[in-house]
């Protein structure tokens, strides 16, 4: 997808919400467990009732590769509902990828070529030729881990200290590698102080937001610190919407979440116009 | 697998020798490719060929992603192939995998529940929390990313200085982890210089070794600044060994390269004892 039509679906839906289907066996509505592929049931029939309230959808490939080979294939029937019946959804590979270059040649074919993704997750441990086989895919985005939301981000990320930190060195770095404009990158909800910095950096890029609802981001606060003229946010939900119910009103509970999160962003882009 | 048991059969067969399974469609002997799935029956005889020489397996998930469900089914047929038929061999999933918290429970439920892989490599990009699932594992171990041998691990894995560098940072921090003794590292061959530095900060783990062969490290040199009085090593070779051949006799030519390669390591632990 080119990222002007994803610039457009925010406008026209007034949202910037992705939605994370970080889909577990062990949690969706008991009475799904019956059908042929419960998490495929379960994410079709989330994408059918929440599609006109997000313009994202983030796939984390963790929670399907722990059910093996058939998890990879509900994987990729999920993939292809979306790109078939909501071809204006952007979507996101949640899979944390990075190898030196041959290998990530192959993580690229298999996320944008063989599941046809519009944008993977990626770690930027591995230095820039790790990425370059990513970022040369011209209408896909390569989403860098900047700085994460989770507490074991002070670890690394924060290294050596505040004002020169590892997660800084990420952004100054890659705003300089081929096709840096493919690049978004990921920043915790829960860091939301280090917004403004970080935006500073990259003016243009979009800023993939995990950890709003059940890791606690405030999305004000996010849109006030993080925001472009052009929005250029993407504010992540999984947990909070897909499992608001775990009985048969689940579509309903999922959709009042979705709601009112839209109904949020809807007023902060509003007050931007 | 026990650690012990692996130190034991480096012992037993005089090697350190790690096989990396890279197994990609476009460069195997054509002549498997009429078969119902080239790529195990590539690895099967690549196993049944060379296991007395080595003592690791090493799989890199992306080739196997590169082809879907299918693929992550390969995969699957593989690891069971080795676990049923070569239970001493230790086994790698390299995956470079790392996430929060609750996903990382995920990957590791994927790669040692689902799949029983003895190890899995990790990225330390997302600190301590975001590896501790794997670390929970009494019985596995988790391989984290030190220095690669890529062109690109200057650009952060040396960040901000030589003496002071975030690689060093994850060393010393990784140490002080819970379960840390479930712990090697990777450290790229093409980085052997900086082996004695490594060593002396993570005396007693593993470090896996990629980059011999087509990448261009000396064995001798991994050996004298990288060895502890266990060994300590597993040597990883994939394309010089897989791809020694295009050809009908591409299992020999297999095992000229690797045996080549166990004479050359015999011959270091014997100089040792």
């Amino acid at each position: 997808m080119d990222i002007t039509h994803l610039e457009k679906q925010i406008q026209h839906k007034q949202s910037f919400l992705c939605l994370g289907l970080d889909s577990d066996l062990s949690k969706i509505p008991n009475h799904l467990l019956n059908k042929v592929d419960p998490i495929f049931s379960f994410n079709k029939s989330l994408l059918d009732s929440l599609n006109e309230l997000i313009v994202a959808v983030k796939i984390n490939t963790a929670f399907y590769e722990a059910n093996g080979s058939s998890g990879w294939l509900t994987l990729e029937k999920t993939i292809r509902y979306i790109n078939n019946n909501y071809p204006d959804l952007f979507t996101i590979a949640d899979a944390k990828r990075g190898d030196i270059g041959n290998t990530s040649d192959k993580y690229a074919q298999a996320f944008f070529n063989t599941l046809e993704f519009d944008s993977i997750t990626v770690s930027p441990y591995m230095g820039s030729d790790s990425i370059a086989p990513f970022l040369k895919y011209k209408d896909k985005q390569t989403i860098l881990l900047g700085l994460t939301s989770n507490k074991g981000a002070e670890d690394f990320q924060l290294f050596p200290d505040l004002n020169n930190s590892l997660f800084k060195r990420v952004l100054t770095q890659s705003k300089q590698w081929n096709h840096s404009n493919n690049l978004m990158y990921v920043v915790g909800a829960t860091k939301a102080a280090y917004l403004k910095d970080i935006r500073s950096i990259v003016p243009d890029n979009f800023l993939l937001i995990p950890g709003v609802g059940t890791q606690g981001g405030s999305l004000k606060e996010i849109f006030d610190n993080g925001a472009n003229n052009k929005i250029g946010l993407l504010v992540n939900s999984s947990r909070s919407i897909i499992y608001a119910s775990k009985k048969e009103d689940y579509l309903i509970e999922a959709f009042k979440v979705a709601q009112k999160l839209q109904f949020e962003m809807k007023q902060l882009i509003l007050r931007c116009l």
